[in-house]
């Protein structure tokens, strides 16, 4: 178990005895996992090699015993690192079979009779080729249903190894943020700030930055997903940075706002109601309430209904409930969520504030440095 | 038309042309297409905001007229921005339907009678919850089969604007590597150099660095997809630094081999044996040879047959063509692919150099700024 990042084995063999006694109340004979975040949560298996698309992987959680890893040959060596044994594998990308007979006779050998639960429900994809996955179900002649949500479900509660990981990479985040007057003024073309502030995260211990978005602009930003582009910061704009950096395979996801020197009251109004949001939900975020409730308790702040704010975090940067109208999920001590609000300051333009938290009994753990009413100016 | 990154119009109406040529010879009524290459093959959507799992994106493209987006409402502004007009959203994640019954109805409305046409073969995956596509199977009535490998044979052939992205990217990646002995030595840790070393891509110009790998040792290194660790470089090391970084959508993808202080002569000897590999492949490159024949003369020069020793490279990391053993495509002008040879030097251990190139009429043209036979030395 020497592969950067990864957990003590206890961790693995909790996740693992905790899957099989939900897989024995489904009925379920193996688990078929192809994600990243799937197949690293019972091994520890850890590598940026997910962002070439050209080779599947598979793990098989059998009803007992260890994993079993159905990869490519290149992936043997780090596999072998993480303590898994029962390693299988192929020279991926082979056009003739790309692993399908390979994967058929692992999930006959450890699945018996029993189904097999694959993730098929919400936020969930099959990485793998579709045509290889009917071939899979011919050659098996196995059954294939949904995992009964297990995969969800485990992986919403994080245990104190992965809040620690968060907590760890929130406060990389937290220092980065407190540099930006170092990067940002009047003048400077945002794509700059996006590259630059990369690096501040790369600096204060990011392993690397999946994600960042923002927007600036005198009413706020009309949308938080669209790329930099090369408009020069203006006084009196509102700038925003949200980042997802990832340290030890695990992310943050929080923002911050700044003013481009002097904004208007109405912009520094929208931040401290943002903030005021923000503690509304953060006081009901306890457990046994509902994911809707603290949507409800921030949109009566900010007054703005649309969307969802806030979202599960972990390893992936977006993961598990939503802080939305329609999700009646209930929250539980070990659930890491942020709390996002969204206010309007004209027509198709605003503001958005986010912050970390987890869940704990009693009052909830605030992970990311919890920003002030007051907007921070450079 | 004003995303960041995005092309001339033209470039996406020649694009949209010629897949609908294409549909038309295979009897195809519409493609769906869900993964962030596929979506932005037909509009420059371009927006890191895939990285969050959460929300399904769909492009619908018809046998004829305009492509139609349906998408969750978050990303309507920039969708708009595109130039695309048709765009249909819902507000994602929607526990009760993510889009299914909003994309039947527009499968529906632009395919008639035809099959529904998704990217299944090699190299693909369907980015939507399996139970939505059974979901939007059984409501839509519609048959769907597989894309006839349309999208593929589309993507695997760059036009010049691709090019030029590539070109740019690579520029970027080689003032990078130029710059390494400023944050390499013996005595610093490989999970610095790596922090350091997307920070040098940054600053030389990258939007952000979505891939990074490497290794370090005596020996060369064994393994070219696990994160790096706290170990640091020793005098005698070689050291490989592997990067996929991002400009404007497009990526390069080749390394660098650094000698740590002065190394054995059997290193120095290997690495001039990779670049001769590279010489052999690139001599080869053609219009007319097969990617298994470059295979073969690239591991004749190192005497090392296993794995695959390039691929196609674009909008992903890897994408398309296998330099390998069992691949027979055949090179066409406008492709651009990644020349990668091996060599042991040990048991389990060797060297990778890697360079990208594109094919045109003639010999190929070399992309990334080709290395010589001296290692450069840090």
């Amino acid at each position: 178990m020497d592969v950067p990042g990864a957990f003590a084995p206890g961790e693995y063999a909790a996740r693992l005895s905790r899957a099989q006694a939900e897989m024995a109340r489904a009925g379920i004979g193996a688990l078929l996992l192809s994600t990243e975040a799937e197949v690293r949560y019972f091994t520890g298996f850890l590598t940026r090699f997910w962002e070439s698309p050209s080779r599947p992987w598979y793990l098989v959680v059998p009803a007992q015993g260890a994993p079993v890893a159905v990869i490519p040959e290149i992936g043997a060596p780090l596999m072998a690192r993480t303590g898994l044994t029962d390693i299988r594998t192929w020279p991926a990308p082979d056009p003739a079979d790309d692993g399908t007979a390979l994967l058929a006779e692992a999930l006959r050998e450890v699945a018996g009779r029993g189904q097999i639960g694959v993730p098929m429900g919400p936020e969930t994809h099959l990485r793998m080729p579709l045509a290889d996955f009917e071939r899979l179900k011919a050659r098996s002649g196995l059954r294939f249903g949904d995992d009964a949500g297990i995969m969800a479900a485990l992986r919403a509660i994080k245990s104190e190894a992965e809040i620690a990981r968060i907590r760890e990479v929130c406060a990389v985040a937290g220092r980065a943020f407190a540099r930006v007057p170092e990067i940002a003024a009047a003048g400077v073309p945002l794509d700059q700030v996006f590259r630059d502030f990369q690096r501040l995260l790369l600096e204060e211990g990011a392993d690397w930055v999946p994600y960042l978005a923002g927007g600036a602009g005198p009413d706020g930003y009309g949308d938080v997903i669209s790329p930099a582009g090369a408009r020069r910061l203006a006084a009196g704009d509102v700038m925003m940075l949200d980042t997802g950096a990832v340290r030890g395979g695990y992310f943050c996801d929080f923002d911050r706002n700044f003013a481009v020197g002097p904004v208007p009251d109405a912009v520094r109004r929208a931040h401290a109601c943002l903030m005021d949001a923000c503690e509304a939900g953060l006081s009901l975020a306890q457990p046994g309430a509902r994911a809707c409730d603290l949507f409800e308790a921030m949109a009566a702040v900010t007054g703005a209904r649309a969307g969802r704010l806030g979202h599960g975090l972990g390893m992936q940067l977006t993961e598990g409930l939503s802080l939305s109208e329609g999700d009646p999920t209930v929250l539980e001590p070990g659930m890491v969520i942020t709390l996002e609000p969204w206010i309007a300051l004209s027509a198709g333009s605003g503001m958005v504030h986010e912050e970390n938290i987890v869940i704990r009994e009693g009052a909830a753990e605030v992970l990311s440095p919890w920003a002030g009413s007051d907007m921070p100016e450079v």
